[in-house]
């Protein structure tokens, strides 16, 4: 199998000034190819460590991948840096510049070569067709692997895996590979793979690569299994979940295969055909943001009533006044109204509703921040209940919205109409 | 200065199963004390790659960090491999003992020295105390750099990081840094630095180390001042102020300082005392989410109503029927009925909205994949308008979001009372 290396080069994902998108994106591409990558170098804007990385690179693997260092301004020196690199002349290049006019065409710009080098290339390497920029991509057969050098922005870079880098790494091979995924929530790793089954690694390890993966609010349990025949696939497939079966998880999974949270509460709520709404104050339109990630999101989610104001919340959800007063916005009571508030106003079957403290301020003895009212209403429940988790403000955020998508995904299940 | 190399370890990393924040918070929390990292690798859980990675970081930096494999699972290989590669044994340690029941009694779980090693340590290492989870952080100070191993859970990993590290790395200085930061919207880096003044580059240049960092609507342009005192700091950005006013640039500016545009917009409405209010289609929660990460935005963000379905377009923003039939929900005309109908129902002084279409279903010829309306009701502006961008639906979202933030800005700066 083809090793790809992957150099991400510039200062600013090193002083962090910018999160790097880009390994998860080549990652998840690679991923649909039965590939993956043997390492990433985040390096910043200079020879030394550049050279560094490219031996490195050269010396492990077949295919690598730079990204960044292609722009216009000074800081950006990929290109010379390459053609010191394999010792190239830059010079004037027909096929770059006929790209680099298609890009400034298609941006209904001029193209300027005095002041843009866009139409330069060091000697034998080829430009890339840029799908969404005007900086050109490059490509060199190299001595020892093959090299392509992308541009850092992330839609640049995807656009041009695709097009350019992704077809050439096509893998001609008869071995089917799968990836049984077991979700699960609310469980540790260690009582997973200690108290539950001691041996539960090993046996798993019988099929194929076993990996443990805790997330957010569970863990999920990997195992990469192959073969020739699809049927093949379907057995092994088959004893892997009979010995996840045989332990004590039964409850804790929430599903069997990649899909996200997200994905499955849609397809299980479209499948009974529900109507989902929120009612939501801590999480601040987080958890209908990411439900309606999931394109499809619109056949179930109806909307969510966001009342960061008490004014709101008696206004738009119906929350008495007098609950507020008695009990404060954070409290099992006002989650309980404002989830029957969301029911009533969104003409929903299920909705759920979020008040808590995110923080860092507003915390108190009795409710300290992390602190969160959850309501749920439907046809059958009618509650509201208290919870406590820890975090910073995003974290929290994301705990209160991870962990009313699990209370949403508890409903659907029991739904009956 | 001392530099730092930064070693994830994990295949979960590189094979698309997650994306990696401990770059990020590492270069965050070093960027307060003016420190930066020289290199992060990303590698798989090898011996052979971890090796290799110990090696080039050894040779070229003081300090190495390592993230993950500390747990409980078999791929949890990080102090064997480096009981291996510093050659020392794994020894009972009381240190390491003390720390990890520490972690047991806080968690009200009972330590099973059987099935668990965290009591375990190479000869000469020190245990961390992990401030979150189970398993202890290592120290190590080798014969050419000083090495901590940290879990690779990001409230792990970032509260060992704060507690264990950061101390360690204090840098006893009368240097004072600054990084003067030029915030700008809609306008390519090369416009800036090529057609408004070819020379800017130059001329910043004379007063530090200048950046140029294209975002998801404009360019963060960044100079990195020092000096031993606090007034010529102010001198010279005064004087990189002058440059950047003498250019063209002025409309285009958004905020000099690193300050995010929800933070910018969350100080600028309180200091105007105004209330703010969403009605949200196709950004789905994304920008009341965006605006409530930021701590203090109770003040002024009252509420979102999200209307992903016609039904509550109708009956929760008092969007005409007849609007939806003869326009579409996807209209210049629904966009500004929406606002109009946060502004009132909210309350609130500027009430902004969005409908769009994210995809990748639902686009038409006359209304494509990122077509998108938006309202504006204040006051003194209502009005509806539609834009177009390009993306996938979730840089559609944030694109979306993005330009109705900056349509919210322009309000807050012109409203007048």
């Amino acid at each position: 199998m083809k090793k790809i290396d992957l150099i991400l080069i510039g200062n600013e994902l090193l002083n962090g000034k910018i999160q790097d998108r880009n390994t998860k994106s080549l990652s998840d591409l690679l991923y649909e190819k039965n590939l993956e990558l043997r390492k990433v170098h985040i390096i910043r804007d200079n020879e030394e460590d550049f050279f560094e990385a490219l031996d490195e690179s050269q010396k492990y693997s077949d295919i690598i991948i730079t990204s960044g260092g292609l722009g216009p301004t000074k800081d950006d020196l990929t290109k010379s840096m390459l053609a010191k690199y394999f010792n190239k002349d830059i010079t004037h290049s027909e096929q770059t510049q006929t790209i680099a006019l298609i890009h400034y065409d298609r941006g209904g710009r001029a193209y300027d070569s005095e002041k843009i080098h866009y139409h330069k290339m060091p000697k034998d390497f080829t430009a890339l067709l840029n799908p969404v920029g005007y900086a050109p991509g490059l490509s060199f057969k190299g001595p020892k692997a093959t090299l392509f050098a992308l541009p850092g922005v992330p839609s640049e870079f995807t656009g041009m895996l695709k097009e350019s880098v992704l077809p050439t790494l096509a893998v001609p091979s008869t071995e089917i590979i799968k990836h049984v995924i077991i979700r699960t929530s609310f469980i540790p790793e260690s009582k997973i793979f200690t108290d539950f089954d001691p041996l539960l690694w090993e046996k798993l390890e019988d099929f194929g690569e076993v990996s443990s993966l805790p997330h957010l609010m569970g863990v999920d349990i990997g195992v990469k299994i192959s073969s020739n025949t699809e049927v093949e696939i379907k057995k092994t497939e088959q004893k892997v979940l009979a010995i996840i079966h045989s332990t004590k998880l039964g409850e804790h999974i929430w599903n069997i295969g990649p899909e996200s949270l997200e994905e499955v509460i849609i397809k299980k709520a479209l499948a009974k055909n529900l109507k989902i709404g929120f009612a939501e104050s801590c999480t601040g339109g987080l958890l209908a943001s990411r439900i309606t990630d999931v394109s499809g999101s619109s056949s179930v989610f109806w909307g969510s009533i966001i009342s960061y104001s008490n004014d709101v919340k008696i206004k738009s959800l119906n929350v008495m006044q007098k609950t507020l007063a008695d009990h404060g916005a954070v409290s099992a009571q006002t989650a309980k109204e404002m989830a029957q508030g969301a029911f009533d106003v969104l003409a929903v079957d299920i909705a759920i509703s979020t008040t808590g403290i995110a923080g860092p301020n507003g915390g108190t003895k009795e409710k300290p921040v992390g602190t969160v009212g959850i309501g749920i209403c439907s046809n059958t429940t009618k509650s509201g209940d208290l919870f406590e988790f820890k975090g910073d403000r995003q974290t929290l955020k994301l705990k209160f919205s991870e962990f009313a998508l699990f209370k949403l995904l508890e409903q659907i299940n029991e739904y009956k109409k």
